[in-house]
């Protein structure tokens, strides 16, 4: 049974001998098998491939041992899904050429049935996940959160400060909030058709969220995250990672989610009395100190999990692994939780 | 006298009719008098020629009436003086071809009265600025802060998350700190060099050190900070403003800065508090919210002045203002300002 995995129980907060863990961005560039596959296969290609999906998928469960299994895709499948072309160029980032800053662009997304059925080699690389992993650990899908999502939509391209993005949100409220809520329905859809398919958790990553002040969070990225969770849990839980809006930890613990993940840039003792102890928290090892000695690694493990305590507690990076981390520190990162005696 | 000026009241926690007022990257980009000379001029050229450095700085004084003035300059003149060459190409960000990563490169820095003679157009500037100035308002002098300016140096451009810059520190703490100091030592005698020249206050601009954890920051950027702080204060007033680092603000309001400088990812309650109102703050209002309605600016404004209180506060943005900001919504985020009423 699923439910008796050590990350699902520390996502009920149930007691446990030792926190559970996994690494964002686990499957992918650090490792070689990953890279092998990358020279022969485009980004899309992987990801829209179920077989190759479900490879990437589960070489980190074989080659580094994490507790749980993440979905190789990539947040930006939803913009594709309503009918927004993406590019994507290796080492560079995404580039989405047509934005959406108008009310006809709005108007003219694809939502339902039409947006998710060009998502079904999701469910189908999940299916042969599921088969693989034969129940050796849990399955998180995931998705992109909405503000993070309109962030892509409007600047259509990364940016340091989303700028463009904010003043967007800023200056056409309403047309924000009509795509922030046609975003989250197809999301919703999305993330069901991922459990339908055998997904035992979901987290939802709002990587820009942070770029917002508190009052800006709590207009247009809280009632979206809300409403996600909301319609999801209890069915399975939901872990949000709203990157480093520290700000609203307060407000998260109040809803429907299982576990909040943190970012490296808050200390665990204050995100523990922000959130009263009401959820999970995951995180938070800043992903550059990968590169420090692996003893220092092992000593440094111990003091996060003897600061966040080893229930309610899921040892992961503040954000992804970088490609240049050894894969022997990556290991000693996951080593080092579960060798960790209470 | 400048110390009757309202802005250095402030700084010095004496009871004001209604706080001063500057914005971040006054002097420039939105301004149309700026673009005119940009279109004639290159960026070193502006930065180098005392004259052009002079205008561009008094620009903001005349056109749009705030309460202190900001040589224009550039943090990357520092780089510069050590013998580091800086490209900078309008709209595209700095490029340092030639990075400093080694002991052997550390070594071969310029440093003291070479690397302070290298900058000899900046006092020059100084005296044209105060000349011109006349007394009106105070002038700020300004450096980047340490960690800062390594991350540069170690990057060689800029980054979203300066992960190079951050694993060098912690793969190679001995000769970050070296570098580190280095940088210090420049910085002091080039603020003091301002200040000899007239200079009325300095600010230190810590653009990157949100990216650092609370562990990471103490032992990376607060003890530079520190150091440049005590060296300033009490020949002139200094204002830190280590950019996301709020959860450094307990720490920060125990040096001997007269101000500290907070973004819009934290409320003036909680800045407040975390200060225990030892120092004057200055912010915080989101450089994006600009582009809103002009009456909700002004809403807006006075919202954030009662929420921080009219004294030992400096009503400014959370960090520079944009390029795209129209002259006329920077000009009433100052006169909503100038026109509060405690």
């Amino acid at each position: 049974m699923s439910n008796e995995h050590l990350f699902i129980k520390a996502l009920k907060g149930e007691k446990v001998e030792r926190p559970p863990v996994w690494m964002m961005r686990q499957a992918g560039r650090y490792l070689p098998e990953y890279i092998e596959l990358r020279n022969k296969y485009d980004f899309f290609t992987r990801v829209q491939t179920p077989e190759l999906a479900c490879e990437i998928t589960i070489q980190p469960i074989d080659h580094i041992g994490v507790d749980a299994a993440i979905l190789f895709s990539d947040i930006l499948v939803i913009p594709q899904a309503m009918g927004v072309e993406v590019q994507l160029i290796e080492s560079r980032g995404p580039i989405l050429p047509r934005t959406i800053t108008t009310q006809k662009d709005v108007d003219g997304l694809i939502m339902g049935a039409e947006a998710i059925g060009y998502l079904e080699y999701v469910p189908k690389a999940i299916k042969l996940i599921k088969k693989e992993l034969n129940n050796r650990v849990p399955l998180i899908g995931f998705a992109g959160a909405p503000f993070t999502i309109l962030c892509y939509l409007v600047e259509g391209k990364g940016s340091k400060t989303w700028d463009k993005a904010k003043q967007f949100c800023f200056s056409q409220p309403k047309l924000a909030h009509q795509l922030l809520q046609k975003i989250t329905d197809v999301t919703i859809d999305y993330l069901h058709a991922q459990v339908e398919a055998g997904a035992d958790v979901v987290q939802v990553f709002d990587s820009w969220s942070g770029m917002l002040g508190p009052n800006d969070f709590n207009e247009f990225s809280l009632p979206y995250l809300t409403k996600i969770s909301d319609s999801l849990s209890p069915r399975v839980p939901v872990i949000l990672f709203p990157k480093g809006s520290w700000y609203a930890l307060e407000a998260l613990s109040n809803t429907s989610a299982s576990a909040i993940g943190i970012d490296w840039c808050i200390t665990p003792q204050l995100a523990r009395t922000m959130t009263q102890n009401k959820k999970t928290l995951q995180g938070n090892f800043d992903p550059c100190r990968l590169l420090l000695p692996i003893p220092q690694i092992q000593k440094e493990v111990k003091e996060m999990i003897d600061a966040f305590g080893a229930d309610k507690y899921i040892a992961n990076l503040g954000h992804g692994i970088l490609p240049n981390i050894p894969v022997d520190h990556a290991k000693a990162f996951v080593d080092a939780v579960k060798n960790y005696k209470k």
